[in-house]
């Protein structure tokens, strides 16, 4: 623990409703000099697999002994166990419903179930506020993980898609679409590297060219760059690829070796 | 006051605009150790009533002595005035137009006209800025109430929806909608408990039901739980139970008491 | 430097993805204590105008010494330098692509080189995190402008539109439509008391009154009023006045002495 510890929160509230603003005013009241910063309140309503996304690629910014707090929790109220757990030097705290499992498939995680690190009355469908929101100021403060409850070997897992081996490359997929409409693929720079002569194939668009910048390109040329999120994107200039090229998340992307290698 | 005091912002100013930024760089150069928390910053534009619901519903999270600033406010610069009032340990700041009178009824209020507290140019359309950021942050620093001017004795009040008592049972109604679309009304643990057999009837919904959960029912299928408002609320799991009912704020709510034990 | 330094941060990043909250990750690490606010992340994606005018009216509320990041960034990963600056009392940190230029003319501006002061890695497409959040974050610890990079003797100047004299009075413009749909134009309180008996013209509206309130108005009644920004904005009381006159941003505005006192 540092001496101003960092708590992220992670929610699929949205910006309406006082929820996010309620989890805090319960960490203040339990850590009050902790750092809490706001990854994303924007995840779509209880899309556990956007929110594995953004946690997966954000959490490793911060520093070491950060808790983040994430709730995409369709099942609150259920049997579906809260958790935390350690990975990476970080500690995670949110429901166990795959949520946290692309962070790390190695974890030391515990089934919270130690209510005095809980708040004094627990609803059935706001465990962001009752249960997570005060089991992580409490671990900011320095409680140990072993206290929050029992060790548990296996945490649900969300099937990540990686870019499967092809004949000739990768077959990928669309994992995101971000704010600006370019498209995030699964595909890290390895696996671009991993070719001689790659061809780069979504939907209508096609590219042998790695760009290195969106503003290289003309205004509405479609580029691949490797972007924010470390992943290979598929970006137009001042425009939206998603809405020029019409795909979406789960568009199937091809990443192969061309063909005048292929057959010297 | 505590060690780092906290100050919640709740207002109708979006986030296009920096004007809540701007409230924020005010706290902080009057009480930079301040831990300034947004409540929600799209209450409907001039929409009081919404804004007394949230700040009535999220407040009590806090830790006492927390300072909430409440800024919707059509009538910035004519003759209502501005308010801080102190209730249930918390202090209170905001325009005197019923948006802060949900919150108590008994309050020990003062009207807002001591200048030494105030930004040292004022507009006649930026209360937020030029009077409330900077009384809170007076507040936060610990000057006392009495400070900033007389003592009000009545504050503007704004009616708040009960449920009202009929032959059966209570006539409720939807308070708000939230971002999942969930209908939220007015109705607490106490009536539902008040009854026998209770059915709740809203639109062309009716159940004898209680959920515990959302996840427990099955796909859009529409429930009543008590939800993070702490009140009765008609949910779709997966889905938005005002859109698949077609209703919104406003719409009326009945809790009856079952015919079979009415006629045994 | 205060005991506890402010950094603000404007972007066109939006709320989806985790962006913003990875730059505030990358300024935990480095100064822990900073007091991180948002003015705005809803400037229109690459949109330099708007982000300039954003900064240039929101900086000066915050204390001196405040380091702002702005990063509206088209042509991120080009040749464009990143520059910091100092101007006003205040520090400024982001690309040199006008977007830091509304501020001041006369700047203390250094290119942003020393890579020590970046992190490791430095991606072709995020500096947000990369390379500003970082050197922000330095800059907030005490490290010297100087430090970063060779001193920039000009910084790329972005077109501010001023009023322009006219024969009777003012020929201005709406800069922005703020989330209430009132139209703010570059018209400050000087040009309106430059003239005798100004009228101002704005599409089908025109009035010779300045207004002293929304509140004081008709519902849906059309004013002309000074602002939160400081700036004279045409309003709608409860309503928004873009969408009942139709216009938006660029719109030509008029003020011009009334007739009856050109001829008398």
């Amino acid at each position: 623990m540092t001496a101003r510890p960092v708590i992220t929160l992670l929610t699929d509230f949205g910006h309406l409703d006082p929820f996010v603003g309620v989890m805090k005013g319960v960490i203040a009241g339990i850590c009050p000099e902790a750092n809490v910063v706001d990854l994303t309140h924007d995840v779509p309503a209880q899309d556990v697999f956007a929110g594995a996304f953004y946690l997966e690629r954000a959490f490793r910014y911060f520093p070491d002994g950060t808790v983040h707090v994430a709730v995409v929790d369709p099942g609150v109220g259920t049997r579906r166990a809260p958790l935390a757990m350690n990975a990476h030097g970080h500690t995670f705290v949110g429901p166990d419903n795959g949520l946290l499992s692309w962070v790390a498939r190695r974890v030391r995680a515990v089934r919270l179930n130690n209510r005095a690190f809980f708040r004094a009355e627990i609803s059935h469908t706001f465990h962001g506020r009752d249960v997570f929101a005060s089991v992580a100021a409490h671990l900011a403060r320095g409680v140990p993980l072993e206290s929050l409850g029992p060790t548990q070997k296996r945490i649900v897992s969300l099937a990540r898609p990686k870019p499967r081996k092809t004949r000739y490359g990768f077959s990928a997929e669309v994992l995101a679409v971000d704010r600006f409409g370019n498209l995030i693929t699964n595909l890290e720079p390895a696996h671009w590297n991993a070719l001689g002569r790659p061809r780069l194939t979504v939907g209508s668009f096609s590219t042998e060219r790695l760009s290195h910048s969106y503003g290289a390109a003309r205004p509405r040329e479609i580029v691949a760059v490797f972007g924010g999120y470390g992943l290979l994107e598929i970006a137009a200039r001042d425009a939206s690829a998603a809405a020029l090229l019409g795909l979406e998340r789960g568009t199937r992307v091809g990443l192969d070796e061309r063909l005048s290698r292929r057959r010297p």
